[in-house]
């Protein structure tokens, strides 16, 4: 764990296999868009529904997941770059350039997505759920369910 | 990628190195909560404010976030169980167990933290934000601004 820097404090600055994690998606997106320039930036602006095909083994995890339910989907974004640290916010060129963690752009060091969807169907492991911006075959990596403070 | 079973399909179900991903901390959250049981469930029941300790090679990431900005913070729950797919919500034992899909536990398949803040204060790479229930020495994922599709 990093603490803030002293004199003499030799303690590593870069991630090392101590401060890393991984990662194992629980199910794959299952969606009509193939492209990231297909894709809408975000859900609410004309993205179709999608299925979540879930690994079965993480199947008991849904129960009281109720359809109709809001979720907060997280995903990871695998056609994202991780060594961007600025960008035009929007693709627009035309606008300066932010910081990534001032923006939503999928381009940034940990690209985990964030999608608002609601259960719209489910099948065994498979959840169908929409609107969604994310690509075929994005893996999902967790489903939480909305909270009034993230309204707050 | 998983793809939908299909008789003599052989592909793996399980994860291999193929399609996992690993995750490198930005920071790490420096916070008087020092404890589990200590910590609110949520950053809205009383949690106390929090620095970021962003590492220096990331800084230019927070580029145009703003003092008084409301942001989602994504974290690495490191003291969750990954093996856990029942909980009983908010730890009340005389409630139905659920699916850890259907509850904002910590522990689940991918321990990933969601918290609503408000930026209050920045040193160089050090971000005071506010309220946080996420214990001191959190790993930090992620910065987004929250958008009006959070709330909708």
């Amino acid at each position: 764990m990093w603490t803030s820097p002293s004199p003499g404090d030799s303690r590593p600055r870069r991630p090392t296999i101590a401060n890393t994690f991984l990662l194992q998606p629980i199910g794959y997106v299952r969606s009509p868009l193939r492209s990231r320039q297909a894709a809408p930036r975000q859900g609410n602006e004309g993205a179709p529904n999608a299925w979540l095909e879930l690994d079965q083994s993480v199947g008991p995890g849904l129960d009281r997941v109720a359809l109709g339910q809001e979720m907060v989907l997280l995903t990871w974004l695998h056609e994202a770059r991780r060594d961007v640290l600025h960008v035009h916010p929007r693709g627009d060129r035309t606008a300066p350039l932010h910081g990534v963690f001032a923006t939503r752009a999928p381009d940034r060091p940990n690209p985990i997505g964030l999608h608002r969807v609601r259960v719209l169907a489910r099948d065994g492991c498979r959840l169908e759920v929409g609107p969604l911006e994310a690509l075929d075959g994005t893996p999902v990596l967790d489903l939480k369910p909305v909270l009034a403070e993230d309204e707050a």
